[in-house]
């Protein structure tokens, strides 16, 4: 457990300067690459390559060592044998290096041997107040800076800027193993803790909550270092920002693959998921839950009720929906008076929620006025929290059309939407994505992610309202 | 209920001559687009287009009526104003017609009016045995000979043939509603049931149940015409080949909601679902879950038992699918002690289940070995019945020699594996994926999906094997 009286770690998302120790070699060299990544990505700050074969590396001036940097540095990257990672954060702590993430595996989750190099490693950070992050991480990632500690190959040069911090326990959560570019997840940060020998999961939660840029926190974590220390600041945080944890050990097994790969017993993971809960964080079950459902809380209210809406132009998917509507927590909303009168004159068969438009568009000469005039009558029922609606594309549709109800229809709305995308080419659908993804709103390509999702916003709507009133005791609500 | 004492369908599939009725305007009439869809697949019979406005379309030879073609036609995809309807279904059954489609609709789903016209063509099936499919329906499509009877705008050209039969009660199960060229969904056959007025769904099991090119069905049903009998269908095709049902109803509401699109009662639903189960058929939750499990039944034995070995490249997903594994009803396998000494030899950290490659890759000198003989290990282990394999896809990964070492290694061995691919890019996933699946191999984005898709096929392992033992008493198992 770490004992740092500074639990600032600023540094290890907006250093104005880095220290790159590791290899040069221009063909694959973990520190070569961590440099050209950054470059890729317009790092804003200053980068010293270390290495005592190289003079330079991508035009930079390189150092033997640390020590001859003649700049203040304030995070160091560490990539090198393991062997010899205790020296070189001797030489950072020597140095008055802020931060040093240490990439090189073999440490702890290994055995003894390296368990025993990973002690030496924390008694220097103990000792000088150098902040630790890993070993076994690829580190940080900032979209406000090009910050991007990653040396592996990364094959896009493009990451877009939002409000989604990303964290990890796994390398999985980086740029160089998902999709970032063409999913176009709006991010904020993202962060491997690795071995968490120093930073963990309390100190990242800290940091994040102060972070402006960040609005929502989604977290892969195998273990807790300090359990009551971790569900108080889920408390703190919660209460201002949604926490969605993804967490190996549901099952007995899966509690122990998760201990035996992290090293911590099982028995307390099991002991703490009531806890965290109660504190506010919200459980997601799967890595398809943890990439896509954060961005229904980009740029879009939460959702005063429960009550969803469903708007599809397929009978037979609007009515299978239900059954995920109240699986994951939702209630089917029953549409007021005056919207079963508004959507009756359009067509009697409209006015039933789900709203199945499918038998209606064909058939109307315009059908244009008479999906807006759905939208917004759904949209306008008091009685509606929220609504999934439904969009088609394909080589021939009319996207912007469609767009263009939405900005109108929306444009006073104060209730979350989400979309779920259907259509006959995947080409067109993912375009179609990433447009309404570009206006700040979610798309999905299945109807039940898109439900889920909403209904993870209207859990945190409830989480958030009890923590801000004080009280608890409610918290502890179904969260499928 | 039908009660047809002609139990075949095969003309709604395999028709040498069709007759399609409906407008031929040729910027989107649906009889038009009906039959430029026909030719886009290269349907291999003859096509009337009927319409007294025409002289011809397409350069085929429009008639007038039906009774005007010379030739017998056995199949008519009726497409006209719903009063029409059962005037040209008199004039189908008088010429001797075999099977019509209508895909008209305001038929029984939209009222007492539209019943009575709906039972109007009842009655005309009954009195001349002419068999109807619908209304309300897209109808058939049959990879083998090129039919698609579906008359709305199809954007792409080719469908993958296959094995896999989708079956629905909705036009989304559609070509007009699918990225089927892109998916590379292996087909067989395609069918909307519509309203059902006359051919339902244990016709369509039967026929199913005999076609060879057809190894499993997946379908989803609203309601069931005929519990028992039904039932007693399902029990008998399921002894040969899987059953898989997508029906709304989980929940109370879903039920409620899915009564009201079908007019069948709700309670019905209900009390059906755990006669299904024990009947043999395997419920899936997700429109997913219908479209990509299926593929595990394609080219692959089943497994044994319910044993999963996991190979990933990253700890983290490893140890999260630990839990989706034990969810849904498999036990992760207690590798042999001769497996274990394998891997052993390659690295001790390999020598557990999910096996992480993460560490070992970067840090050996040529990786493909490694990755051979884990892979050849974990298939060989009598401990393993099936396996979830892991693929990186980027612009720079190397498929076709990750894919050789499958070949070689998967040469011999009788247990089914999935596939999850991840990487940079949707690009080269999506690539990879049709490669995957051209070899008849499921591959899928999410590891949840990949682990979900053997789960089902152990659970069908289970259920066949009872259901040819004659025992049923064990079929009641847990289907998550």
């Amino acid at each position: 457990m770490a004992l740092h009286a500074n639990s600032d770690i600023r540094a290890f998302f907006e250093p104005r300067t880095i220290a790159v120790i590791g290899s040069l070699n221009e063909w694959g060299g973990l520190g070569y690459t961590a440099i050209k990544n950054m470059r890729q990505f317009n790092f804003a700050g200053r980068i010293y390559p270390i290495n005592p074969s190289y003079k330079e590396a991508l035009g930079l001036k390189a150092y033997p060592d640390v020590s001859a940097v003649e700049d203040q540095v304030d995070l160091a990257i560490v990539i090198t044998p393991k062997q010899k990672v205790p020296g070189i954060i001797d030489q950072c702590a020597q140095k008055g290096v802020k931060a040093a993430i240490i990439v090189s595996d073999g440490f702890a989750e290994t055995g003894e041997s390296g368990a025993r190099l990973q002690r030496q490693i924390v008694e220097i950070s103990h000792r000088s107040g150098l902040r630790i992050m890993g070993p076994n991480t690829i580190g940080t990632l900032n979209t406000a800076n090009g910050l991007v500690t990653n040396p592996y190959f990364i094959s896009y040069d493009k990451i877009y800027k939002g409000n989604i911090a990303y964290c990890s326990q796994s390398g999985i959560v980086g740029a160089q193993g998902q999709p970032l570019k063409d999913q176009a997840y709006p991010i904020s940060k993202m962060c491997d803790l690795g071995n968490k020998c120093d930073v963990n999961e309390v100190d990242l939660l800290n940091y994040l909550s102060q972070d402006p840029q960040t609005s929502v926190i989604a977290m892969h974590i195998e273990d807790v270092k300090d359990g009551h220390k971790f569900i108080d600041t889920v408390r703190k945080v919660a209460a201002r920002k949604p926490v969605l944890l993804l967490k190996p050990g549901r099952t007995e097994r899966g509690a122990k693959a998760s201990a035996s790969h992290t090293g911590s017993l099982a028995g307390s993971e099991r002991i703490y998921d009531a806890a965290f809960r109660q504190a506010g964080a919200i459980r997601l079950n799967t890595w398809r839950e943890f990439w896509e459902i954060p961005r229904v809380f980009i740029n879009q209210p939460l959702p005063r009720g429960n009550r969803i809406a469903i708007i599809t132009f397929t009978g037979g998917v609007g009515v299978a929906s239900v059954d995920t509507a109240e699986e994951c927590g939702l209630a089917i909303a029953d549409f007021s008076p005056a919207t079963v009168s508004r959507l009756s004159k359009l067509s009697p068969q409209l006015a039933r929620n789900p709203v199945d438009l499918g038998p209606i568009i064909p058939v109307t000469d315009d059908p244009l006025p008479v999906l807006e005039e759905t939208i917004a009558a759904v949209l306008d029922d008091s009685n509606v929290d929220c609504v999934t609606a439904t969009l088609y594309a394909s080589s021939g549709a009319e996207t912007p059309v469609y767009m263009d109800i939405f900005d109108r229809v929306m444009k006073n709305v104060t209730k979350p939407v989400s979309f779920w995308i259907y259509g006959t080419e995947l080409g067109p659908m993912e375009d179609l994505s990433r447009q309404v993804q570009g206006r700040g709103l979610p798309a999905y390509f299945d109807i039940e992610l898109a439900i889920k999702a909403l209904a993870t916003a209207a859990h945190y709507s409830r989480v958030k309202s009890s923590l801000n009133q004080g009280a608890t005791g409610i918290l502890n609500t179904r969260n499928s």
